[in-house]
């Protein structure tokens, strides 16, 4: 696999705490930096190894909470310090690439920005390096903002939508007509059923310039606050960036961005994804007994019990008995039972304790 | 409160490990010596507490296996050592009870004994002990096998019933007609509306020389074991138990004496009474919300869910969202959550690990 050129940047996004997946992803251990999957491996650091291939580590950059500097540093050593971007606190997707792409523009203004999440689950990495590599290349040809989308296999409602112009378009680019955050019901199966759709990864590609033209086309004053006596690059970045965080929007680059740009491309990806942002995704995406169970241990044993998902400490013994779709999570002494057709409301569920 | 005379015994049967309240009684932390009801004491140190207002220390006995022998001594430092009677296995009550009526009458023939279970819920304990001392009396006064009885509220299946000979009979004291075991539910149910029946509570009164010649009469294999050779009230006891325990048959002493000796009484008990036998029984007994659920700490929060039981360690942070009729229980690190209409297979449950 080719190694990207001189100014090619990742950005990897670790901000967020996976409230969905509670009580196993928390506020003190987001599900980014967790082995859910039971891989041995967390999310955050498959994600590394998986771009470093193409990636020199110091054109690797993480942006993520303040609060998980120390755990970044210790699962990804290899990554310079300099490389982590903190912030204050979560402002959504347009503040935290906003961050890097003024910051990284101020390097070097020929820059190009390959943004991926840091939590998703991807199979098939090198369909992924080359759809990436393939992606980049269109970019620094045309420039344009590029997002990735993947074919759907089910009308689900969790996932975002990218509506292709042309869905008899036999390239693997496309131009996109419109972004839809996550659909009802009814709205996903039309989407499914349409052809004219794919689910958005969240993974953008895009030179620094276009995009900062675009943060000053569509969302001023973001890019007022970043570009007005800007000290990124400085020994006063720290301060600044706590300035400008105290002032901006909760946004995400998709209503901020994605949705009004007229120059938006979507590239058909070819490996296997998903975003494993609930329960639902994480039980879709892993193997099943024969009843549907998901489990990840010998030592949980299921008993005329069908659609449950168990996930508790490695050394927990369990024992369920006669129930259905059951979603029982444990971590750090927080047990969750969950009936799975009330998954929406696990988001809320941390907030139930007060700092216990 | 007056105490008893000289010749009376009191036996508190502490074998059995509680195995239908998995896991929170498990083999190595018995029912008995647990606080599963949250009230500050275990069963046997309330049960001790209970009778030692009416028992010196020393006319106290209790009989569990072996391996409680410290926990027993831990819970109950007032007991003498030598008044714990070690089983090696555990083989029943007619066994248990045998032991030590043949050891007490070893030293007593004049003995009176009293037998009661270790592990049963009691309220209004003046009215329980003023029942035992009636009940004593007349054992003293006509000899005779004494039986105490309660009351049915409802048509229990998880209870023994006793049927007295004439339910007419306005006397506390009345002869027995029959034991029956657990009944299934039609037979509960008639004999909780014949009124003939009372609930079967384990708790026995009798003269140590009467209870030996109903053993001689209808268990001789069990009384030939204990008056061979006997060496109880010996250096070799331990050594002697070993050997009867080896050759003795698991049995109950309903089966083996109450169901055909000619010469059995009930006592209709007036205090309140559960064998706390079942996470069933365990519910009926508790305190619920406006749900039907019961819990025991404000770190448990029930969300849409009924008729649930949730019992975790004291430091424990659960959320139950959605479900019903769910018994979810943990204890050193075993969980289980499991569907109340599957709550007779419980009992089954420790033996699915092998020890761990």
């Amino acid at each position: 696999m080719d190694q990207v050129n001189q100014n090619s940047y990742c950005i990897i996004m670790a901000g967020g705490i996976g409230n969905r997946f509670w009580p196993v992803s928390n506020r003190r251990n987001p599900k980014q930096f967790s082995d859910i999957l039971h891989t041995g491996k967390s999310f955050i650091r498959q994600t590394y190894e998986r771009i470093a291939a193409i990636f020199p580590a110091d054109r690797i950059y993480i942006v993520t909470g303040e609060e998980y500097e120390a755990c970044t540093r210790e699962q990804i050593p290899e990554l310079p310090a300099d490389n982590i971007l903190k912030e204050p606190y979560g402002r959504n997707t347009a503040t935290c690439i906003a961050y890097a792409a003024y910051k990284i523009n101020g390097n070097n203004p020929e820059a190009l920005m390959l943004i991926i999440p840091s939590d998703h689950f991807i199979s098939n990495d090198l369909a992924y390096l080359q759809d990436l590599q393939e992606g980049m290349e269109f970019v620094k040809k045309q420039g344009g903002l590029l997002t990735v989308g993947i074919t759907p296999t089910r009308a689900e409602t969790e996932y975002g939508y990218i509506q292709m112009k042309n869905r008899n378009n036999s390239q693997k680019i496309t131009a996109v007509k419109t972004f839809t955050e996550k659909p009802n019901p009814e709205l996903a199966k039309a989407f499914y059923d349409s052809k004219e759709f794919l689910w958005n990864t969240g993974i953008f590609i895009w030179k620094t310039r276009d995009i900062i033209r675009e943060f000053k086309t569509h969302m001023f004053d973001l890019h007022a606050l970043f570009n007005t006596d800007c000290k990124l690059n400085t020994p006063d970045e720290t301060a600044f960036i706590h300035n400008v965080y105290g002032q901006c929007h909760n946004i995400s680059i998709d209503v901020g961005i994605m949705e009004k740009s007229q120059n938006v491309y979507v590239l058909k990806g070819q490996f296997g994804w998903s975003d494993v942002g609930t329960w639902h995704a994480f039980h879709a995406l892993c193997e099943k007994d024969g009843e549907g169970n998901v489990t990840h241990s010998d030592k949980i044993l299921l008993n005329e019990s069908r659609n449950c998902i168990v996930h508790v400490p490695e050394d927990k013994y369990v024992i369920v008995q006669g129930v259905d779709d059951l979603i029982i999570a444990e971590k750090d002494n927080y047990l969750m039972v969950c009936h799975r057709k009330d998954e929406n409301k696990i988001k809320h569920f941390e907030k139930s304790f007060r700092k216990p």
